[in-house]
């Protein structure tokens, strides 16, 4: 079966700069995917003629509007129909693509793709997840800040998203689960989180109990589950942390002469090292529980980058995904909660 | 004026083997402290005479019992009246010491100092604060896991107390404040963040608005205002980032005799990023809003690190942070809180 994948060509800091060289280096790799190239036609097109011309597989769809990285998703949302990522999303809708990818702003990418494709039955609010490097490999963490105030059974269904992308992405099949709390005996939890807990015990899936933030690096559990606030938090400070640690190296590295040729000798470990733990391999977050794949990009993404973020998508809308997530909530006979979240997505 | 401080010698991971060199290393650099060492006499003097003998500015006060790390904190309290930590604090109370110092258990800390010291005029609630490493130097973050749930006012008063805690501690006269809050323009922060926003806007504190997670690390302000759990996570999140980061760049300096030999080369320069990093410069989390000054150690601390912690403890009595938070509180008219909370901590 060809994949086809419509990618926000104009979305992130370097538009079609970036997302044009990064689709047709995906397409060299993938030869059963296609790939519709979403944004205003002469800039999409002549990123396609620096790149050699236009391979059969890559077709353009001209979108004349662009959604800023800065605008209000409700702005983007009722004024912007015309955009590349509203129509790469209409294109899911369509079904003439399987899944699309954008590296723009992350509140209208949300925005929009609640209001055209819903949410799955039984979910009530979509969630963002990201895979994080860990000590052991990766873990998958959700939400990351699509929903600041959670319930407990949004927890839950987080929960149940997230295991059903691990065990699509990354071949586990009773992926561990673990619930995103603190450490103090005392008062271990919020209400919201406690409640969370006791849901999570009762549900089929393998949860492994509280694990705290030291874990999500670990890799205690494949499946880290937090309210968006926290998660975003917990993700911007590691990068925070991550860019002090590298400045200091730098620094270290810099100082003198001597300390210039250290940094000679050890420029193949410092290499490895920093390909290790280059933010690019982990690339794309997946907006889950739609009914449609939808991915979104590092806004900063470089070509290498994003091509993983288009992988990501391809991965996902080949093992139907949100088929997947939708038939475990039927099972778990929670779709009574469908009318309303259609409701709440338009 | 001489400092007297009060030192649980039996808490942490390592006992009066840690607490009673680091109270010694401490005496000799501050020529007008005084230590008194609570713990199981025999235990400390034998620590004492291993030393090379008790110097005059240094006594014991038998304590029998010894709380565990792993003690529930209610049953610390109700229980453990004869304990070290327990009469740390009662040394603080009666005025025989000017504050105290313990790398025991976090909450059965937190439940005494509460229940014996009880909270400040204005404030509802204590919080942890502690010192962060930044890309510009260090920024003061609160609450790091004493409050799961809080109100906007209980946010101000962190703020408030982060604030008297950065111009006492680091000498800066009016420090910026920063709310933790997350980044999509739509859904920017949730009710109570928001609040907390608009109640700081108003106060006389300069807040410098929302910060978000890589603030923290950019050090973008001197300090950073969110709830226990939110900071608790972040903290976590970044010892468990930090210790991963280590383990590849170990990995990857040893992974054959070439780069065995790179290390060798680049040692002086690891060593420098590592001294740059070292958490053990950082230890010594304050515990605020109580009649009286507490800190808190880390555990797992050794010697250099638990002589932080006093120096931290020291630094806050000698500036009378207590009487600096008190009297702000009562010149922002908001003592009226002081009735209810006496009681609560009780």
């Amino acid at each position: 079966m060809t994949i086809r994948i419509a990618i926000d060509a104009m979305g992130g800091d370097h538009g079609p700069h970036v997302t044009v060289p990064a689709a047709l280096a995906f397409l060299r790799q993938h030869p059963d995917a296609e790939v519709i190239l979403v944004g205003r036609q002469e800039a999409v097109e002549s990123e396609l003629r620096k790149a050699g011309g236009s391979p059969a597989r890559a077709r353009v769809v001209h979108a004349p509007e662009v959604v800023a990285m800065d605008e209000p998703p409700a702005s983007a949302l009722r004024g912007k129909r015309e955009s590349s990522m509203r129509r790469a999303i209409d294109l899911v809708k369509s079904g003439d693509a399987h899944c699309c990818v954008s590296a723009g702003n992350t509140g209208a990418l949300m925005a929009m793709a609640r209001f055209v494709l819903k949410t799955l039955p039984g979910i009530e609010r979509p969630a963002i997840a990201s895979t994080m490097p860990t000590q052991r490999g990766h873990t998958l963490m959700l939400d990351l800040g699509a929903n600041v105030n959670c319930t407990a059974e949004q927890l839950l269904q987080f929960a149940v998203m997230g295991a059903a992308l691990a065990s699509v992405v990354d071949g586990v099949e009773r992926p561990s689960v673990g619930l995103l709390n603190i450490g103090e005996e005392d008062i271990k939890g919020n209400e919201v989180v406690k409640s969370a807990g006791e849901l999570l015990r009762a549900s089929e899936l393998n949860f492994a109990g509280n694990v705290e933030g030291d874990d999500i690096y670990k890799g205690t559990t494949d499946v880290v589950v937090c309210d968006g606030f926290v998660g975003n938090v917990a993700l911007k400070t590691s990068e925070g942390l991550a860019r002090m640690l590298a400045a200091y190296l730098r620094e270290e590295f810099t100082r003198n002469p001597f300390r210039r040729l250290a940094a000679f000798v050890a420029l193949p470990v410092i290499k490895a090292f920093k390909d290790r733990v280059d933010p690019r391999r982990y690339n794309g977050a997946s907006l889950l529980g739609l009914r449609g794949t939808v991915v979104k990009s590092h806004g900063s993404a470089d070509s290498v980058s994003f091509a993983n973020a288009i992988r990501r998508a391809y991965d996902e809308a080949r093992s139907e995904l949100p088929r997947l997530i939708g038939s475990r909530f039927s099972s778990q006979g929670a779709g009574d909660a469908d009318s309303e979240t259609d409701g709440q997505a338009a």
